[in-house]
């Protein structure tokens, strides 16, 4: 069995905040919307009926509480959740915050315009709220 | 408790597949790509962890058998899946057949363009073999 390594790009793109049971949950460094991603720690998996039924369970279940702290610690007005990976095949989930006026509102995120980076301050504090925020759950 | 309706928008955008355990699954008559949505059948749910925890997994099962149907179906490159609701606040779930140099591609679908509406019969076909792929699956 192949092991899980983390695409680069990925890893580039964003800051880890805890390995959950199926789950690698990050923050990505681009600070427009307040922003995750949930990357299942398994070797090769693309689309999401690829994993396991058990692991599809789990990641339901880590990508929903994520999605519920995220919301309660932004205030947002929706959450948009989405795995799309036509770019990076590692199956990947998005979660984002948005609230009305935000970056390309109320049409979605990705491919729009470019990275605007949090500075080290902010993705500190959006880090230690969220992860403060998923253990209450 | 209140009776679930369809959102007008919903309704008028696609037309009725199946009605499954959850949700009603439906295809779109933008038949720029193939393109499905599931809304499952549950009243004022706007958020998918607003969702009772059995929905929350009934919903992932319904939602990836329609995307693997739908993968076998159209040979697409890569499945995409989506809650936005941005515009549309009824929760429902995309899912989309991309293929390289779609309209859009790699970017995402939402809020691209102007629909491209299929011709009844493509439209069809295309509901035959879905309905087909998910009852053999």
């Amino acid at each position: 069995m192949q092991e899980f390594t983390l695409d680069e790009r990925l890893e580039r793109d964003s800051i880890c905040l805890a390995n959950l049971g199926l789950t690698q949950l990050r923050l990505m460094k681009d600070g427009r919307w307040p922003w995750l991603i949930a990357v299942p720690r398994r070797a090769d998996v693309t689309e999401v009926f690829e994993l396991a039924p058990l692991d599809q369970t789990m990641l339901t279940f880590e990508v929903n509480e994520a999605a519920k702290a995220l919301k309660g610690v932004t205030g947002a007005e929706k959450i948009n959740i989405a795995m799309i990976g036509n770019q990076v095949r590692q199956l990947h989930v998005h979660i984002v915050a948005r609230f009305s006026g935000d970056p390309n509102w109320p049409g979605p995120i990705w491919g729009y315009g470019e990275p605007v980076f949090h500075t080290g301050d902010t993705m500190k504090m959006l880090a230690v709220k969220i992860t403060e925020a998923m253990s209450d759950q």
